[in-house]
């Protein structure tokens, strides 16, 4: 059997998980949070299944949730879409990207993906039969490089993949990056897969800029959100795609033949939260105040913190840690620093092809307060 | 922007569904029941969201319930499996099916498909790059044909296809049939991929004979199996599939990179509610019930009844329709019954690359008694 993805281990995110169990560690690595979600959220799932709503949804979503979204997209964005064929219901964000990836892909097109980046984006390449261009964001801010991006788009770029709030730096695309980039992209026919799946997690009083705010990028764009960070329910596997009508036409085909449709209960209970725009215009209130407590204390160990602003993740330097720590690769710090420290956290290499490792970690701040100060108590003692 | 599935449409399922909903038909078309789940199993997915089962699971699928598939094909099939390495929970059957094909089709590998086939598989082997090789199920009689089925295998063959109890006839393949096959793939290393989603609905006394019961295929299978046609709740999207530690090992490479992981208070719930077996133990006689009552009805209209003895669908034949509908392509026919008499069913056509046209439609029959009735009280006006 010779594997179609070669280079492919288990996802770091488990592996950190599974490791941070064994050991009893604080898990700061995965991102999700350690605390449940608004009871209501729940008592609406109970109340669907109750109404009989447990067969096959429509297959590109159930109707009132696509509306609430397309409702959502305009008064938020400014960008009207039609939810009859510009908006579908996807299992989760990780099953939306390789869904449009496989949709719009042909082997031996290019896409640009820029570095560091969720882990799925270049396995979700290769399969669909893609290259895989790679574009560092500069080093050390993690802010897009527009001369490294124009170099690399050639006749056969079909794609860039863009993140922001970005996963794992927190950095967060400003207005004139994005005017940037629609200049950019302007007299091209690249489209863009855009991951927002941390919009509502923007702080320092910065806001989310997304591509659904520039009629050129909306144009060409797959927009990627994630009900389950937004509403603190990662194991619900909810997400939306929205997409121009002849970009989701082909999205519904990969779609219907990946995953056909998405949990039916859910997807009315997530209509009607949606209803009630409170839970996700304060979320950024609310993480803001776990990143402000998250990053006091870790201006008081040795760890450097790095600039960001939204995301629920935190990335720092570990240079000034003894010599001993600071000089193994990520990847074994973050291995040593579970198992020894008790607190597990997330390589930066893991984001990167070539495993670059630049000795920042990652941690993720979407947790309890006492949760928080539990990590911040044992990573002192470093 | 060119397509990657140039020959595909919105999926005929979704297509009947839509329509038969728009002119008010009884839906017999895409196959989902139109009765509830047990409410003990809503109850299951209620106490696991408030017991905080909100977050991501382990991306295998959660342990409880990979245990219980585990005690399962032992207990039905005798089949031993590790469900650390070996099983691995899917958003259903079709992000299952997706997902194999994926992990274990390169580019220019052969896959055999026996039509008429579930309408997925194809293009799910053209995302992959494979080349689907197509091999017909005897005409008339569904039955598998090993000459031809042998005579197709190259060395390029990575995998054949195999569905029993079988969408859309409703046969079930023999013991004699899946010992031929275990003798036929025994010289090669061709992989199988067995859509065994029916497996609790199988009539008149015969049984399902999984290849899990079979060594030497258990040995090269992909094991696919539904909750949501068990329990009738084809809207909650879970599945699994079982495979040898190394396919499983592919698998979750892709997998992890397509949905991640699946919705996780059902999975709690499913593990705790297949503590008994007695729900799919016992639904072979809560279908076959429901069958002879249809298949008596249909005996007393102009429609001529398949043989079948498995799946929750019924085939029949139109050829001793009137002339105007009999000589209608089986779709347009589908659309004339759906529209006129009221009541919805899905061509066999669709099942098949070239839209073969053998004058025969199917119904399904997971639907109340009175549902059945109404829908026999229509068709007897033909
Ligand atoms: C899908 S598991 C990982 C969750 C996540 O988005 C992250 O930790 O980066
Ligand atoms: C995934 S929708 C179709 C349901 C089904 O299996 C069928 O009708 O054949």
């Amino acid at each position: 059997l010779t594997s179609r993805l070669p280079q492919v281990g288990t996802t770091i995110f488990t592996v950190m998980s599974a490791l941070a169990a064994e050991v009893g560690a604080v898990n700061l690595g995965q991102g999700f949070p350690d605390f449940d979600c608004d009871p209501e959220l729940v008592n609406a799932v109970t109340r669907a299944m109750q109404a009989g709503h447990n067969q096959y949804p429509p297959m590109p979503g159930v109707p009132a949730l696509r509306q609430a979204m397309a409702a959502k997209m305009q008064s938020l964005y400014g960008l009207r879409c039609d939810p009859n064929t510009e908006i579908t219901v996807t299992a989760g964000a990780t099953q939306a990207i390789l869904t449009a990836i496989l949709a719009v892909v042909h082997p031996g097109d290019e896409v640009i993906v820029l570095e560091p980046c969720y882990d799925s984006y270049v396995p979700n390449i290769e399969l669909a039969g893609g290259k895989v261009v790679r574009v560092p964001l500069v080093p050390g801010t993690f802010r897009p490089d527009f001369d490294a991006i124009a170099a690399a788009i050639t006749p056969r770029t079909r794609a860039l993949m863009i993140n922001s709030p970005h996963n794992p730096s927190g950095q967060v695309w400003s207005a004139e990056d994005m005017q940037r980039l629609d200049e950019l992209l302007a007299p091209t026919d690249v489209l863009l897969i855009s991951d927002e799946v941390y919009e509502h997690m923007v702080y320092d009083g910065q806001q989310h800029l997304s591509a659904a705010r520039f009629p050129g990028l909306a144009a060409r764009a797959f927009i990627v959100s994630s009900f389950g960070k937004t509403y603190h329910v990662t194991g619900w596997k909810v997400g939306t795609v929205v997409a121009p009508a002849p970009l989701t036409a082909e999205f519904r085909k990969v779609h219907q033949f990946n995953v056909f449709t998405v949990n039916t209960p859910m997807q009315h209970a997530l209509a009607a939260y949606m209803a009630d725009p409170a839970p996700y215009l304060q979320l950024s209130d609310f993480y803001q105040r776990k990143r402000d407590l998250f990053r006091e204390g870790l201006a008081q160990t040795r760890f450097r913190l790095l600039p960001g602003q939204g995301t629920y993740f935190q990335c720092v330097g570990i240079e000034n840690l003894a010599v001993a720590e600071r000089d193994l690769p990520e990847g074994e710090f973050c291995q040593w620093l579970t198992r020894e420290i008790g607190v597990a956290a997330i390589p930066l290499s893991a984001f990167y092809g070539n495993g670059f490792d630049q000795k920042v970690v990652r941690f993720c701040f979407a947790k309890k307060d006492e949760t928080l100060k539990a990590a911040l108590d044992r990573l002192a003692r470093l």
